[in-house]
């Protein structure tokens, strides 16, 4: 159930709040990097950013057992991610009514460590941040399954706001002489660069290639 | 001065750490973009993303006096501002050794407004989102000054973390089939299009041109 309504999460423009959890799925399907708020024992807050991704009704993410902030989070402590997609510089005819494109999520909730089927979630992970790769390297070892922390978010309170309109400037700025208009922004993958240890005669593999097909 | 060093901020792999305020600063200059942490009053965890600049030694940012978080930030509660470059994937041949490249900030501290020079600062934000659009609009009028909040967060207390390196994979994996590079991500402007209602005649302004230039 989405909180995105209620005035306590502290929606000021309730025009971009949206309840659309297919939105909600598009946005975190595509953008794979999210922020993790959590606080310290000391009552301070920390944030720590991270790949994610949506597995159904559940956000996962993985990282080091090692990780101080990973197992805070994997204890189960209040936690509030970010995920954000900043789209586009939206140019008005004033600076005040200028802002950006973005969708910006927060999934609140508490994380719990995936054990059971951990080495099948690590591969969904790997190949939604790089779809094809599973296939193409080995398999991981048990001192690798167990190096690893794999947490698991419940997609069940978060909130949703959109900011893609055209700018809203007040009538005398339309009639005046300043350009309005919205720039996009988006990711963009570059030529991929072997690595200086590639053996001769290795190319490029599929899921590689498809990045930037 | 950094902490980045210190164990209690959850450095895990103390070689991606950096004390360089050279990098800190481009990165902030870099990424125009953050997610501050904080905390509410009943103790659970907030995470609000907004477009920061750096100005020296401070990092600004600016929204609706309408706004919930930005007050409390205003409050001078204790925040941590995360400012996060995905800079590209790090395919290594084993799906544990692949990563991401970026460079990671966390800000700490608390904000205070600015009100002596905000309108001032004001031009320092737009300037620096959209560099030489504050000679092409309208002065901000009074009331929209009034609506606006201005934060200062000093850049003092700072961790940096950054991967940039290329895969790390053991000898039995190098000398294996799998390929192994990096793939550049980098956000990427598009072209600019006009609002529905633009004027005839109004030509697409040095600012935004520079943008894709």
């Amino acid at each position: 159930m989405s909180r995105s309504a209620e005035p306590r999460r502290g929606i000021r423009l309730p025009e971009l709040a949206s309840t659309d959890r297919a939105a909600l799925d598009a946005l975190l399907d595509h953008a794979l990097v999210g922020h993790f708020a959590l606080v310290a024992d000391d009552g301070t807050p920390a944030v720590l950013p991270t790949a994610v991704i949506r597995d159904g009704d559940r956000v996962l993410c993985h990282g080091s057992t090692g990780s101080r902030w990973m197992r805070r989070l994997a204890s189960g402590v209040p936690a509030a991610l970010a995920v954000t997609s900043y789209d586009g510089l939206v140019v008005a005819r004033s600076a005040f009514e200028s802002s950006i494109h973005y969708r910006s999520a927060v999934v609140f909730g508490s994380c719990a460590p995936v054990t059971a089927d951990k080495e099948h979630v690590l591969d969904l992970i790997t190949d939604r941040l790089l779809p094809g790769r599973v296939a193409e390297v080995r398999r991981p070892t048990k001192a690798e399954l167990a190096a690893t922390l794999v947490l698991s978010l419940p997609i069940e309170d978060w909130s949703l706001r959109i900011s893609d309109d055209w700018p809203e400037d007040e009538p005398d700025d339309v009639a005046g002489p300043a350009w309005a208009g919205v720039v996009p922004l988006a990711p963009a993958w570059g030529d991929p660069r072997p690595a200086p240890d590639l053996r001769a005669g290795i190319e490029v593999p599929p899921s590689v290639r498809a990045l930037t097909d």
